[in-house]
């Protein structure tokens, strides 16, 4: 991960990463093809080129997420196509080795499955996004009419200090002011609610996509266990296969955990090391975990938390949150009846 | 999921999907763009056309396989452009959007790049299935070289059935059938060996990526937290900002977790209902998961055990493998102090 912890900065090579440098990149991937099509690199191009300054460099984000949208469903049509293949060259082969290629096949087609309903809920974000960029879009007209005010007054007060134009102007300006204000409060607004939502949105949908694939190549891992993999002498005959029933339970299986899973039960969780924030929801997930961590990490953990003190004697703020953070940690509850 | 578990079945609609059809396919998705390019189009269906008939099917595969590795690093790629875009708007915002953005932007930066860490281990799975494509086209000669042999034999039996080439076109035959023994025992042995080690990398590479992917996710979602988005009125000024140190330690935590992530401690974990088989190593994973299930779902459970009692009763398989898998079991328990 980026070092300065900003992708604005220029990454600046530690004292250890200048003694050992990186690795040569990758030989696997391709110099000339697999980068951004020319479709989406004009389309980036052309979108910061119209509409108005502020919602520009929004623009240029919304259209990239396009080709992230695009690109995810070649991915999950290739993805299905891989698993027919799969299975069709499997059902040539012995009867282990078919029933194991067409189960893998059901499994591995799901992922594509899954990543379309993932890239639905993608485009959902992408659509959120876009409604910054409407309201940037019409904030830039006030913000054009007052400046255009202040500079005829200042022109014409420069010109001709008593013309009767300058009340009459000036009132425009108080006028323009106050759409301004408006306008920028409710940018501030909307954007903050916006962002939040279609982050929320896009990392509640990635948690599924991740788990779900999670659970998937788990199940994948115990079909593969129905393989007959002890070598055999020529001429000598495996033995019959006799894995029909555990196969098609191991299938069963995946399709009662994946259609069982919540966000709520969700397995993948962080762990912060402060305290006393907004993020109170995430203390009681940090205190279970210490039970079993060994006494080594444990010291560790406690020095993260003295190099932050601001955090931690940040009552004030935290104290205010807790009523509403209790009420997130019942809802929890309800979830977890342990 | 398919409910005939097999691809290669038809799916037949249930009474209740003729009752109730399925919704019409996503609109959001392009019906002329983002299916399979050109290129891989031309790449799949020449790769079938060429080398042995044995390997045409397994060489479709690889290739489709190629294809979904190229339009993952689009997806890299695109991924970390906007990654960079996210930063570079949020940079004109206020303190709080600013910081956010430019956190969110490393974190998703990060997903690109665990994704391309992913990539090259995906291209790795692809070559081990290139080794069985390679047996089976290796194997195809003596395939031929049998049934030649054995045509001959039947041709001259036909025409001339005193020929003296006959002993000597059977001498040849009986080599013939002890080198295609040979092969054939060859490529059992490595189908299987090569196939469940392509697929469990595979698996395993898919395990670490979708669980990286759910923790960064969940790291985004305390970011967000950080967002100052309680409605301003116009005129009105936000508070300061002073999330830059708690914002700095969740992209410092989201490290030490990615860093510390381990095929053994992930947390995604399938679940299976079936006992005393060769999957025995997730018996004690099953039994820890009961202790916390309400009474309702055990029931269930219970319930499913016994419809498969074929699985439950076959004993002797099951103590055949135990050896084994208590010396995994034990690995596993090394890495678990708890």
């Amino acid at each position: 991960m980026h070092r300065t912890y900003s992708l604005r900065n220029q990454r600046i090579p530690t004292a250890s990463q200048i003694q050992n440098p990186p690795p040569p990149p990758s030989t696997t991937k391709s110099r000339f093809f697999g980068k951004a099509s020319i479709a989406s690199t004009f389309r980036k191009n052309a979108a910061g080129n119209f509409g108005p300054d502020l919602a520009r460099k929004l623009s240029q984000l919304v259209s990239t997420e396009k080709g992230v949208l695009r690109s995810l469903e070649v991915v999950a049509y290739e993805r299905r196509a891989a698993a027919r293949q799969l299975s069709l060259w499997g059902a040539d082969n012995d009867d282990d080795v078919s029933d194991v290629t067409d189960k893998l096949g059901v499994l591995i087609f799901e992922l594509g499955e899954l990543q379309d309903q993932f890239i639905d809920k993608y485009d959902q974000y992408r659509v959120t996004l876009k409604s910054i960029r409407n309201i940037e879009a019409s904030v830039q007209p006030t913000r054009n009419r007052k400046e255009k005010v202040t500079d005829e007054i200042a022109h014409l007060k420069y010109k001709d200090p008593h013309s009767p134009k300058i009340p009459v102007l000036e009132q425009e300006l108080v006028r323009a002011e106050a759409e301004s204000l408006v306008a920028e409060a409710q940018l501030s607004n909307i954007t903050r609610e916006k962002m939040k939502a279609a982050y929320n949105y896009q990392f509640d949908s990635m948690r599924e996509l991740a788990e779900k694939f999670a659970l998937i190549a788990g199940y994948g891992k115990a079909l593969l266990e129905l393989l007959d993999d002890s070598p055999v002498t020529p001429g000598e005959t495996r033995p019959a296969y006799d894995g029909y029933d555990a196969s098609k339970q191991i299938i069963m299986d995946a399709e009662a955990a994946l259609e069982a899973w919540t966000l709520d039960a969700a397995a993948v969780k962080p762990t912060l090391s402060f305290h006393q924030t907004v993020d109170d929801v995430y203390d009681d997930l940090d205190e279970e975990d210490d039970q079993m961590v060994p006494e080594g990490e444990w010291v560790e953990e406690e020095e993260i938390v003295e190099e932050i003190p601001e955090e931690e004697e940040d009552d004030g703020q935290g104290e205010e949150e807790e009523v509403e953070e209790e009420s997130e940690q019942q809802h929890y509850d309800d979830h977890h009846v342990e």
